[in-house]
């Protein structure tokens, strides 16, 4: 078991956050501030088994990193955090660059040549960044079999390999089955899985629920 | 059966083209020039069943016109084709504007609050721009049982129902079954299958096969 830090009291934060409280891990909930309404929320909910603190706190308890923050503003808590928090940390991010100040559809902060997962990676170089299970609701994300009998795919992304094995590690004590992990590549395949977003979004839209994933068919 | 223009030569054209001649229909490709080798190549294949023409010959017998042109010139293709050769008809545009001339893998041209198809609707107001089978190897739009027993999915982007009713018909004459044909809205939905080709691209690249497609496991 390991000390996580989960970066953002959003959804994502709460479910994964629980997650790994459920699994055993030791978790920080980490937000702007210390006494955060939904983060003492999520400390209470889990009866002491959980903590919560700022960013930085949470970021230097933490062994491995979640970023489940809003990805527009993912950089700027991680500066927050401090890179001596998190230098030589995996770091496994989970959000998306999605800018919602243009209106509705989102457009992407980051596309084509870059994406969020690079931006943070060229911000602290000496951290392990693995960009993976940003293509689904939460929810699946900790509970693949709660569709399609967890037959379907999610992506990593990253340059440290030995960081990728230890989120393929992680995501399997999800539920994941490893065949159903696709290792994209380096951190630039972010990317890819980023710039996907427009259509998960359409999908969303045409079949009214978010509870859906893809599968790849060969 | 009916009269449909198949716009651009390469492996895109020709495989849909094929597909249209051994449905029935009466197929003319269309070319940049009348003497277009492989345009006649195709013609030669099919025994005389097929014709080929000028971009703007092509788009005139068409009753129906399939955009297999590049994305990046697409607009300009159907400019020479001549408005008044395409207005009132329905327009499938298959093309995503991959932009090689950055390096690989390529950029979209347009992304976010555009898209392809909607700088072609955009452009020609009084076509029925249909967005079809842009987020798969041409080997499968025409032959989806070949993975998965065909069950997996591809969607549609367009303004008018009409149009889009005749091409999901259309499809299912390719071997999609109604249910995998999923209705994404208007032609602003392009966005999200044409900024999905990022991720295609890398799922293509870890596989090493383009033979697949995605399937929206809910």
């Amino acid at each position: 078991m390991s000390k996580i830090a989960v970066l953002g009291t959003g959804t994502v934060g709460d479910t994964i956050g629980s997650k790994l409280v459920e699994l055993g891990h030791e978790v920080m909930m980490g937000s702007r501030t210390a006494g955060n309404e939904k983060a003492l929320a999520f400390v209470a909910k889990h009866n002491g088994k959980a903590g919560a603190g700022t960013f930085a706190e949470a970021a230097a308890f933490g062994e491995m990193i979640f970023n489940c923050t809003k990805g527009v503003s993912s950089v700027e808590v991680l500066q927050s955090a401090g890179a001596e928090n998190i230098n030589g940390k995996i770091l496994i991010d989970v959000a998306n660059p999605l800018d919602f100040s243009k209106g509705m559809p989102p457009s992407l902060s980051f596309v084509n040549t870059h994406s969020l997962g690079e931006e943070i990676q060229n911000t602290f170089p000496e951290v392990k960044v693995v960009k993976a299970l940003n293509t689904m609701w939460c929810g699946i994300m900790v509970h693949p079999a709660m569709i399609g009998g967890g037959d379907h795919h999610t992506f990593i992304s990253g340059n440290d390999a030995g960081a990728k094995e230890t989120v393929k590690g992680l995501l399997q004590t999800f539920g994941w089955n490893e065949k159903n992990i696709i290792d994209l590549g380096d951190i630039t395949s972010a990317r890819g899985t980023e710039m996907y977003l427009p259509l998960w979004l359409r999908i969303f839209g045409a079949t009214q629920s978010g509870a859906f994933n893809i599968k790849i068919v060969q």
